[in-house]
């Protein structure tokens, strides 16, 4: 026990890059640790230990099963290829672990709905790795779309996430592997996305999903780029764009009746300890309509932990909660993940549909 | 003829509001002056022209047809409902007038096309009054678009022009009213988008142009609200949302390969004298996928003259080297016009065809 109740011991399942940095994460949140790395390479899981800053006496598995077995692992972060989800979440749930999730979290939402079932069956927690959730300016940006004067009524977003993967990646990561992750930008970039429309709508499922004329497919029908249009019963609308072959860009624009809300590093801060975000609330125009009166105005927010840290700070306290006091799991973190899912399934069957209106069936 | 060449004078079609912003731009601009005003009532032709800086002689005409025929009448800018452009901007060119004629253009391509005929075979100039095309910001802004290095090959572009109209507007303004302006929210705002797009891509027309789900009409059938996929043939993509029912925004999004391009205010500046845009190249992140390596930069374009002036400038200069050194009309501006104007027509097409994808035949 800490003064922030238990720490967590975290182990890790695979040396994935991303677990390079969750790892640190584990280390500045302070009520988590840094317990056990498990490769199916022994060599390979000491090498990560040495270079992520696990203690001295961290425990080394050859496997991710051994690493399942070890009684004193309170949780687990899986970054996996996302088609190996489903075994090894519902290995670790079944084990008592809990269970941080990176995203995608399976290849279809039917596959996740075994790991979420199995997690409630074993009273573990259960989260996504969406990083930027956990970050202060997220719940700064919440507070102004929720502002029923400054923004107003919720009327239409726009999401971004492309990057541009060089040769090597679009022939060889995970992401491009229709037996690894077939949901390739969709699931990758594309997640980010979508779980920023649900945030603005407080996730309330659209009516429809539209896949957008231009998707990309490799040659095995992984996606390397696509769009999607989301429509509410009530009018809202929505549109994205996701990509492995454009320039470093992540943008939210949400559009009220009274305000506008711009943000353009959503998914990673430009900078560590600080991020901004621009609004606009009731702007108009001059008398001769030649300048902005009033202009946007941008708002920074600081940090002392990142948002990874924030993010395994929330799960461990959860975890924590749950080890302690005897709570029961959060429903909410794998709800938001089961939605963001199921959109994401609907944009590739809309794809798949030539492009015409999926409904939405929750 | 001053400095500049000759000074074209200037009659003014109608009091519109738009109309005093473009008087100020005649004033500003140095080869051009304000010499008459028509309006169907005399009074509020005099009303105008002491309201909007016109020289005491300036003369005053209670009907279009008048103005026109007042031969020392150079050029008329022609601010009227959209569904008079056809009538009024013919009327002018037979009378041997140079027009700028506001956006959108006309009715349909097919109406816009008789204007240009009619320009054509009567040697005047035909340029519409999109600002934005003029200001040097547009211009720097092409630089990097053009850069094959700091942007690379281009891939997509949304573009948002909204502005929350109130109820008043939505009843009673010339662009909501199916007989003046059919097209409403996709003539007026989302010809910027439109134009923005072609812009970006050097009005190289799409292949297929495509509504997005969720328009919203009036009881006349005029577009309030309504978003637009356009796909080219080797894979280019564009969306674009406009809106007359949320708050003020105007957004031109670009990503290459290597760069990305942001713009917040590109159709009307939030300072008349200075504007900015954003641009990212190669922009990675850190090692742990922290922080963007490098970070977008702003870069801020002065200009003494605002925008308007800049085209009416460039428009007497092109009137005034028909008058004085007997060029041939500049082809150009009309043809920019036409594209933009069909892709607003297919826009629409796609809405009455249940948003169906439309062939884009140029």
């Amino acid at each position: 026990m800490s003064e922030h109740g238990h720490v967590i011991k975290f182990g890790i399942l695979g040396c994935a890059g991303i677990a390079r940095k969750v790892s640190r994460a584990i280390t500045l949140s302070p009520n988590s640790a840094l317990f056990a790395v498990a490769s199916r390479s022994l060599d390979k899981a000491r090498l990560f230990a040495t270079a992520n800053g696990f203690p001295p006496d961290a425990r080394l598995y050859g496997s991710y099963e051994a690493l399942l077995d070890d009684p004193e692992v309170d949780a687990v972060y899986v970054p996996l290829p996302t088609s190996l989800h489903v075994v090894w979440a519902v290995a670790a749930a079944e084990k008592g672990k809990h269970v941080l999730l990176e995203k995608p979290v399976a290849l279809s939402a039917g596959e996740f709905d075994v790991i979420v079932a199995t997690c409630e069956r074993n009273g573990v927690q259960l989260m996504d790795g969406t990083m930027w959730m956990h970050h202060p300016r997220t719940a700064k940006m919440k507070d102004f779309l929720r502002d029923g004067d400054a923004f107003g009524r919720f009327m239409a977003i726009h999401s971004c996430f492309t990057f541009a993967a060089d040769p090597d990646f679009l022939k060889n990561d995970i992401r491009v592997k229709p037996d690894l992750d077939s949901l390739g930008a969709l699931g990758d970039v594309g997640w980010y996305c979508v779980r920023a429309i649900l945030w603005v709508v407080d996730f309330e499922l659209p009516k429809t999903v539209t896949a957008l004329q231009g998707s990309v497919l490799n040659d095995s029908g992984v996606i390397l780029s696509c769009g999607g249009s989301l429509l509410w019963g009530d009018g809202k609308v929505a549109t994205f764009h996701c990509s492995f072959m454009s320039h470093l860009t992540m943008d939210i624009t949400a559009l009220g009746t009274n305000g506008t809300l711009h943000v353009h590093d959503f998914v990673i801060p430009y900078q560590e300890k600080e991020a901004s975000y621009t609004t606009a609330s009731g702007s108009g125009f001059d008398d001769l309509v030649s300048c902005w009166v009033p202009k946007p105005s941008e708002h920074l927010v600081t940090t002392d932990l990142p948002q990874e840290a924030l993010m395994v700070k929330e799960f461990s306290s959860l975890v924590g909660g749950i080890k302690s006091r005897g709570l029961k799991p959060d429903t909410k973190w794998p709800l938001l993940s089961r939605k963001t899912q199921l959109i994401l399934d609907l944009v590739k069957k809309s794809i798949d549909n030539g492009f015409m209106p999926v409904e939405v069936i929750g």
